[in-house]
């Protein structure tokens, strides 16, 4: 049986649900902390599991050109080498491809790119990148498609969608079925409520074990990202997972959470992490303040990682201070700590059937309304490559 | 009763023993990793522990710069804010100042210099580093020094032990005993054996829970150093333990043990591992070299660390060469591990009435005498600023 999911509650449009994979079970919703290169930066593994997460994301641009695709399959796949032998989602190379890669060259059959490292030649195609998925043995294979710049005229939109959608097709026909294993397609369509029905009818129709809504946190601003959610959600089938793909703050993970969303990744809270921003359960705090120099309280007293519960703030603000590792290391665990935390309280309030009560009492516990970070990728303030350029 | 140390057996010159500290039993021979500025780099305190270290050691300089001794003091002191309630030796800042500082003045009374962070004015006396020390609540003080620079005239080696050995009895005076708190004294005088002889006994006069030799891996070259520790050891009381400071690789440890040295420190483990360089049973590799790019074998199959335990050495490979963090996390986390071990069997070994024989085993495990360290401080290949600079 190939991966699937199954709902175990709803509270209004949120719901809690289990992923059943190969590679383990994933409580949802759920947050993937993104390993980029095969490595959630600053954390090992063992950190990674401390937190609770169970799922992470891997990215097929940045592994297809270092270590390269088929040296993992000969070190025996993803899961070996990085030490974790849960389950695993890897992006489809597409995203990368537009924000990061050079000369790129984009035709019916794929895109032809030079690599940022070297300026080495590349193509992928849908064939080739979930040959490269399959490669790196994940657990979850995206599908290739072209992520819709943003704005975009109508034509554009429409031209670009119809695109990803007849690579949608050839990703589904490249994918191996294996016990546990799944693919995802991905919605897009910009901000056209019309194409993004159309997208997602043609991915229904196609037959996925999960969908995805990508092209959204690329610049469009919270409304249109939410209008746009409400436009999707709807028309994918209540059986499977639902992907907003590289969101974002806890705000919007609340909210899109309220609105069927069951699966999230984004960079937040390890970029944040290596640059002295802290999420909290009391709002976003950024720890070279001068006043965090002789505080001796805990970063965040409801947490239980080790940053918040072994060190006084004062210290984790001198490790930022002295410019030492252990500071970043310390701090992307807490922050994964936070967002882990989230999502298991969201479950729980979703089981409870308590998620508005439950929300309403995490945002009030934020001493303010959250300050735009400028390196969220959820948050809209930031452009393409903020999503995954970590 | 004072910090103390028993001897529990010996072979040959070399000794095993035990530190009875405020903060825990040591076994010696001992190798203390370097926590700087109140971290050991790119490690958590819990990966430090994991390692089976027990004592470290913290830079009296770098801390009372930043975050500032009297800081340190209101926040419940270095064990607190660092996360490890083992003991911790502090070294006097006496060898920063003459290797970091800027615009270094030192009279009779003690150094003003300039801080090499932000340029501004400070003093360091014997009594200053003393209470320093106590403030950050070191389990061992050391006495404040001037580390004579190599090379020196025989005159200038002279005014410049004599100096130490008044600023040592300054240093004992100012010292506060607690129960389980010691304080050591550092032997100076070049190379030359006179020099050494007469620091030695000044400061057996004085008496101290402890005995550094100082000044050495700063230049001389090996043979000089080794000939300096076998002039020193014999006049330093058998009954107190013997620390070489800043020494070294492997082999100058093996080889300062056999002559009765029971403490070590050095920043090799931690600096190579943040470069790439893997000390290991079968000698020191360079991990960014290609014939590790697709080696599914451990790095080192003696060792018990994380990076050796659950990772292909192709992997560490790729972290370097993808400059991620984990790199330098993991490398540095086996370093300490392989140093840890090291002593770990130098004691079992002297225990076992071995010692010989378990060091020729360790050298001949080493596929070809090992390379110069170019970040070695032991190695006398390099310079003063080597030592402690990490």
């Amino acid at each position: 049986m190939t991966l699937h999911w199954t709902c175990e509650a709803r509270d209004g449009d949120a719901r809690a649900g289990m992923l059943h994979t190969a590679h383990g079970e994933v409580p949802t919703p759920v947050f993937m902390p993104v390993g980029t290169a095969g490595t959630v930066k600053a954390m090992t593994a063992d950190a990674v599991r401390a937190t609770g997460a169970r799922l992470i994301l891997g990215n097929t641009y940045h592994l297809m050109l270092r270590p390269g695709a088929e040296r993992v399959a000969r070190l025996g796949g993803l899961h070996r080498i990085i030490d974790w032998p849960g389950p695993i989602l890897t992006d489809s190379g597409g995203f990368q491809v537009m924000s990061l890669a050079g000369l790129r060259k984009l035709d019916q059959d794929g895109v032809t790119f030079q690599s940022h490292i070297d300026g080495s030649a590349h193509r992928l195609t849908p064939e080739r990148s979930v040959e490269i998925q399959h490669l790196l043995d994940a657990t979850i294979t995206m599908c290739f498609d072209e992520c819709t710049p943003f704005p975009a005229t109508e034509a554009q939109a429409r031209d670009s969608m119809e695109l990803s959608m007849r690579w949608a097709a050839r990703s589904r026909a490249a994918f191996l079925p294996r016990d546990g294993y799944g693919q995802f397609g991905i919605v897009q369509g910009s901000i056209i409520p019309d194409l993004r029905r159309r997208s997602a009818d043609a991915l229904t129709q196609i037959g996925f074990e999960g969908y995805a809504i990508g092209g959204l946190a690329v610049g469009e601003g919270h409304g249109a990202m939410f209008a746009t959610i409400d436009v999707t959600v709807p028309r994918l089938p209540a059986k499977a997972p639902r992907y907003l793909m590289g969101v974002g703050t806890p705000e919007d993970i609340i909210r899109a959470v309220a609105r069927g969303i069951d699966m999230f990744d984004c960079v937040i809270p390890t970029r944040a992490g290596r640059t002295a921003r802290a999420y909290t359960s009391r709002g976003v705090f950024n720890l070279r303040n001068a006043r965090f120099a002789e505080d001796p309280a805990p970063l965040d007293p409801a947490c239980a990682c080790p940053a918040c519960t072994r060190h006084p703030v004062a210290y984790l603000h001198h490790l930022f201070r002295a410019e030492e590792m252990l500071g970043p290391m310390l701090l992307t665990w807490h922050n994964v700590q936070y967002y882990q935390d989230l999502m298991r309280g969201l479950r729980a309030a979703i089981l409870a059937g308590r998620f508005d009560a439950h929300a309403a009492a995490i945002r009030g516990a934020w001493a303010k309304p959250l300050p735009p970070d400028p390196s969220a990728c959820g948050a809209n303030t930031a452009a393409f490559d903020d999503r995954e350029g970590q």
